[in-house]
């Protein structure tokens, strides 16, 4: 969704070097409108415009271009330049960014980024991906100990323009262990001469730099943070994660989770530009893999071979029977699964689980069961053959109550197990479980079968 | 989860009435902490624990109480003083919580309520659940035009005690029309005697009152905002959404994708916690519409049974092949599902996503083919019976590379198809769009087989 109303006037403007309105640009709307109506300007066309912005404007629209302008501004631009706008970028956005660009551009850029902001770069990018201290940022207010209230506010002014969010103020020590927590709105309804020391809070919710960030996200929205400060493992105060980037977090961690419950490898990026053979990976990967499980439905249904063609009517009930056991079974896994990803069962809970789904398996079995006596009982005599209709009708609709039941146990305890095994319980996904019960369900349904039909 | 590690300590305090170590145990801890502590205590105890902390506190430890208790608390305490204390509550908490109280109750307390948040809990509550109206808080920081700097900063200072957030402040004219935007951040760093007028931004991103809270929560996602204003028709500033609401919201909204997804009806409760019938009937009411679809299946191979009496072999063939239309469609559902709640395409997009899973499907159709001939011709001779194993093969290769592409068009389709029909695209969920390519898969297995095979 290309914005191109103002893609010309813009060429005109960048043609004749109109410096006044270039400017009035880039600071007349808000940065990412700015960076939206940019969006048909090739790279260079792009810098040559943002060139009229004040850094800190720059580096906010920059920051709300599209991932390739990004990357692409990154790998093209003048290095001496580049470098120094890099130095200015948010430490998580400038991290992030630097590890999907070529590495031999990343090798000759580093040398040009100002000492500082490239220790700064090494240091984050050691934090593995999913950690804390992977998308932390290191630009926070900091305040020390035993300041007034009027200093502090001095102090948060001196700090206002570079940090990323001046509304929590971070209380260290010398060696920057993490003392106590003050809001900005604090400070301006206390009198000046109060000292933060006895204002502030010191019971502070905070993550360790190695946790892993579903914990980040959990927090924040369980105790409705601005930001959440994360510490070392001496409770050094090391780093900050802000707001935004928990809405990103979260948006990420809901879209992995419905990928693997879609049966897929999580894909990251956006799925028409994605690479078409890494796409292909991802899902063929999977789809293989289940392929060769579901291979054994053909086992166990060769195992029934006989049974079949004595009453060919029986193999036409194969798809509805088996089919039954997948859709409650990926039912009660999408309730489970997500139940474990808000924290509203734990993995203990497993015999509270157990006892609810057996209960629920019973009525959608019975439900289904019904349905199914109704349906089969109506089969015409001319496909039924040789078989007894109303005996058909009772093996049935019993197969289908026990495989929903079946499905409905398999698909609720499924996530649980993996969970306990550390396995991430979205693979415990509507296709997995789907082709567990299939396979497990042709058995049931046949030996139902044997019972009344003595085939 | 309840934390029983507090519950003799306060019992006892309550017992002895010890004030000063009640009202410690009130203002020591973070809130959520405090609420966590006294999740074992009955309502009627907790109420006589939070009497102990000053109204602002009390109604921030109350906030973060489960929602029955909650409830219960609305229902049992006394009705003068429970009226009193919704009056001090966040107008958008109470909202939502008044509307879980008995009708009755609340028809008692609204009178004792004081008159202007009487008045704002029934226009809040006049909102349509889902819309912006219905999310918004109406206690924001608000200033008027032509203030100075260090005005403006005293107006919020005075105003701080009340409001959400006085981080982000809105100007506006007489008449309450939004006029501008100004961050506390910006305020601080400006001179104090420049105009607001001057610095503020004025333009401003904004959601109407009737826009659907997914687009509120995508603005404030794009634009990385800490709350974003919510205007009437006559751009009206009524209120404001903030960023722990936004991710409340981007949590329910996941939650009920992800129900939709795995083939039942949004189940916004606790699973465990809801009522049995309640969740009975969300579940049953989807299995037995996918059961009466998949009964299809039944007719379909009903009209193929003289092919099965000829080759049974073919029916053992069945799950394998009608699973693997079930396994691609809903990885095609899933990510093209998830690709439009992220934005990343537009039903205009259809084509190009058409173009783009139809070579996906072809380049899948043809891996799980390729599998498919390999254990097809495999099959033993005992288990082929009259049927030519390396016919049979090239059937059952060519049978799941084509129902392969089939279920990825039809599962990338679907949800582009819904979305432009107003139907939400998460109901184009792998249960759906497994039942449906199943029929058409046993049609397209048996046509091939016909070619073939002649039956």
């Amino acid at each position: 969704m290309t914005n191109t109303l103002y893609l010309p006037e813009l060429r005109e403007m960048l043609a004749e070097n109109n410096v006044a309105e270039l400017e009035e640009f880039c600071s007349a709307l808000h940065p990412a409108r700015t960076a939206e109506f940019m969006e048909g300007l090739t790279a260079q066309e792009a810098w040559a415009v943002l060139r009229h912005a004040e850094m800190g404007l720059r580096v906010e629209i920059f920051g709300f271009f599209e991932e390739e302008k990004q990357i692409e501004l990154i790998e093209t631009i003048d290095r001496e330049e580049i470098a120094r706008f890099i130095g200015e970028m948010p430490p998580d956005d400038r991290v992030d960014l630097l590890a999907k660009v070529e590495p031999e551009i990343v090798a000759k850029l580093m040398p040009l980024i100002p000492a500082a902001e490239r220790r700064d770069i090494m240091r984050l990018s050691a934090y593995p991906e999913g950690t804390a201290g992977a998308e932390m940022t290191t630009e926070f207010a900091r305040l020390s100990e035993g300041l007034a209230v009027d200093q502090a506010i001095e102090e948060v002014r001196r700090q206002a323009e570079e940090m990323e969010t001046i509304y929590y103020l971070y209380v260290v020590d010398r060696d920057d262990h993490l003392r106590g927590l003050i809001s900005f709105r604090q400070l301006l309804v206390s009198k000046s001469s109060a000292l933060v020391d006895e204002l502030m809070e010191r019971d502070i919710v905070s993550v360790n730099v190695g946790d892993d960030r579903e914990d980040v996200a959990d927090k924040v929205e369980r105790y409705n943070l601005l930001a959440i400060p994360v510490v070392d493992d001496e409770y050094r105060l090391v780093g900050i994660i802000t707001h935004d980037d928990v809405i990103d977090l979260i948006r990420e961690e809901a879209t992995e989770d419905a990928h693997r419950m879609g049966g897929l490898a999580p894909i990251a990026e956006d799925i028409l530009q994605a690479p078409f053979l890494t796409v292909w990976r991802k899902r063929a990967v999977w789809l293989s893999v289940l392929f060769v499980a579901e291979l054994f439905t053909f086992t166990a249904l060769a195992h029934f071979e006989d049974a079949i063609s004595t009453v060919v009517a029986l193999s036409l009930f194969v798809p509805l029977c088996i089919s039954t056991g997948g859709n409650s079974g990926s039912q009660a896994a999408t309730l489970i699964t997500r139940a474990l990803a808000l924290g509203q069962v734990t993995t203990r809970d497993w015999y509270r689980v157990l006892g609810h789904e057996l209960l629920m398996g019973l009525a959608l079995g019975l439900t289904l069961g019904a349905v199914a006596f109704v349906r089969a009982a109506l089969t015409p005599e001319s496909v039924l053959g040789t078989a007894n209709g109303w005996m058909l009708a009772v093996v049935i609709s019993q197969a289908v109550a026990a495989i929903c039941l079946w499905g409905t146990l398999v698909g609720s305890m499924l996530p649980l197990l993996f969970k306990r095994l550390g396995i991430d319980p979205g693979y415990a996904s509507s296709p997995f479980v789907a082709t567990f019960v299939d396979v497990t369900g042709i058995v049931i349904y046949f030996s139902i079968a044997h019972v009344y039909l003595n085939v």
